[in-house]
């Protein structure tokens, strides 16, 4: 049994990249419908990235999509840099005059759901994905079954894949795979139940690894430290979690409690081949992966759908599909500009595991270098706080 | 047949660091000797490196060391680093308002060798030392051989250890070695009869490898183009060598002439464990080494250089060994900034040998993010015309 939709644009994956196109192109007039295969809830409550570029909290509160941002979340004007036993504070204030917002992305999330329903456009949840066809024609199709066994055939002007590192839409799109590269590092992340540590983010490198303190709200914690990437989540005590935390931020009494959740992040980078293949095209972290180091991955999602959405106007409403035309093109210039940013971060604040003395020595001399140049520091806020938004 | 030699400070090597040191001891009413095992010829002849920071060449004339730094040398205001088919200039005197001098390295050793013997000074030449004892106490011994066959038997206050990256005296300072890193990376270097290609140098990268585009005089250039560790600096003709220079750097089409000098520079990061044993000391390339790409060697001698002046005016005019004793860690900071900065540089313009195309993208995108920013091209351009010199 099958049942044909039609739509003019196919988003596939509720994520931040998905629900912000469909909220975007409802503004111009067009029409959408998400696909995930998760179910509402899983999406709101799965805990992912939390720091917001002041141009993505700009786009989201200007665009209506979300003014809880500004209420719920928590505007940081810097984040500390910590290494040699000193703290160094990257003013992004007194540096670029922007900031970055502690907002968790399934809070987003629940904004942009709870729009995209109020506005009466369609999120088909529990619905899977199987294939895209089609894609040289002006009619790709997408192929679906839902929760209940339906099979759909979505007939659509224009395909999205913004349906996560797992895409099922880049096989269509990127058949070569991607660009690579993994890290011998990871992250044992917690949510406990504790007030915040400091105000601000503190990333802290010492011999015994790296640390990162952050913060979700006046009575929950983030908090990751690095690990082996093979480390199992459930072989730590909470007393031996606190402890390997302690000792990596020396100089701050980390504030103890309950820790509700805990996990594992390995750390890869990944770019396809290809972004776009006629009128299918990838956003978000179908199209690139970045190692959480620098919290690029949300942001480069945004980036993609602000482009995408010019496009598809231009597109969709003008009969122009020059600008899907460069849609790779344009949106490769900041995604490997994020890559190199997020590598950068990555590898001047984790000691490898093969790393010499001479290779971690010359590390610590960068942070020096960086913080003690107040170019340095501008530098690396601009690309912290984010780039602005490109256009065509 | 033993003669006994008598002097406040033995010098071991006489390149930059050692005469300069003797240059402004001398100025502090501290006389020298200087031992080195080559000859004046030798010294003065011997092509090396050919970029000095601003401070360096301050020091030079205000020290009364060098006017023809100023007349013979040309102040160059900026470099282009060219990619991707285009070049991007980092300009110095916009960007940090200081420079830096094209002057020759044996030119500086020539106009440092003329001062020293117009003063009066004493310098071994073909005088090679074998070993440094009694470092622990205040009077360290430098065991010699001159050209005739004399064994010196020299007694001093203190042993300065500037006798290059093969040092006879860090075996008695750094008996554990140092740090050390190599690089898959070398330069073909020529020198050759024809005017310049290029105002600056050009820093060029390509998916063919790394060039760089010097000058020397408006008669003599000097250029390289990476090449093999293990290349033998003769299997090339001049045609095949012009070939190779010429697409490395598109955009430009190189003035080609007579190469009279060709050599293989191999790429070593190195920093002894120690820098001082009691009364002995090291400076210069016998107590770092650095890889060509961002021209910080001499320099960083120098900085050494300034540092010592201070410590040993200090211990001698007026018996405080305090500045001594600070002397190996003000000195490392310097040190292993400029290492980072060399590291950054070379990594950042060479493709090593086993990179894959995610490390040359995500090399090409940091190329872009420090040629957009102007924060970038500043942080760049602080460490490339050199940080102020340090004093205790």
């Amino acid at each position: 049994m099958t049942t044909d939709v039609r739509t003019p644009v196919a988003i596939v994956g509720a994520g931040p990249a998905g629900l912000l196109l469909s909220h975007l192109l409802q503004a111009s007039g067009i029409d959408s419908i998400v696909f995930d295969s998760r179910s509402r809830d899983e999406i709101e409550h799965t805990i992912r990235a939390g720091i917001l570029e002041q141009a993505t909290v700009e786009l989201l509160t200007q665009s209506g999509a979300s003014d809880r941002v500004l209420t719920v979340g928590s505007r940081h004007d810097g984040v500390e840099l910590r290494f040699d036993g000193a703290g160094h504070r990257i003013d992004f204030a007194d540096l670029v005059g922007r900031g970055v917002w502690l907002y968790p992305q399934h809070e987003v999330l629940k904004d942009l759901i709870a729009a995209r329903l109020a506005a009466g456009q369609d999120i088909r949840f529990e619905t899977t994905v199987d294939a895209v066809t089609e894609a040289d024609s002006t009619t790709p199709h997408v192929h679906a079954t839902s929760a209940d066994g339906t099979v759909l055939d979505v007939t659509a002007d224009v395909v999205v894949g913004s349906d996560g590192s797992h895409s099922v839409v880049r096989r269509t799109v990127s058949p070569d795979g991607g660009y690579f590269r993994e890290y011998p590092f990871a992250w044992f992340g917690i949510l406990c139940e504790a007030p915040p540590s400091a105000d601000e983010l503190i990333y802290s490198t010492t011999d015994a690894g790296f640390a990162l303190i952050s913060q979700r709200s006046p009575s929950v914690q983030r908090m990751y430290f690095q690990c082996d990437p093979d480390a199992d989540p459930d072989a730590l005590g909470e007393r031996e979690i606190w402890d390997i935390l302690q000792s990596r931020v020396p100089g701050t009494t980390l504030s103890e409690g309950p820790i509700f959740q805990r996990d594992v992040l390995r750390f890869r980078s990944y770019v396809a081949r290809q972004l776009r293949a006629g009128r299918v095209v990838l956003a978000g972290d179908a199209a690139h992966t970045v190692p959480p180091t620098g919290a690029k991955g949300m942001n480069l999602a945004v980036a993609d759908v602000v482009l995408l959405h010019q496009a598809l106007d231009a597109l969709l409403n003008r009969g122009d599909e020059g600008l899907l035309d460069r849609y790779a093109e344009t949106a490769s210039a900041r995604i490997w500009k994020a890559q190199h940013f997020s590598w950068w971060m990555t590898s001047m604040l984790h000691s490898a595991p093969d790393a010499s003395e001479f290779d971690d020595r010359r590390r610590h001399a960068e942070l020096r270098t960086v913080v003690e140049s107040r170019a340095g520091r501008e530098y690396l806020a601009e690309a912290y706080t984010g780039w602005p938004h490109a256009t065509f």
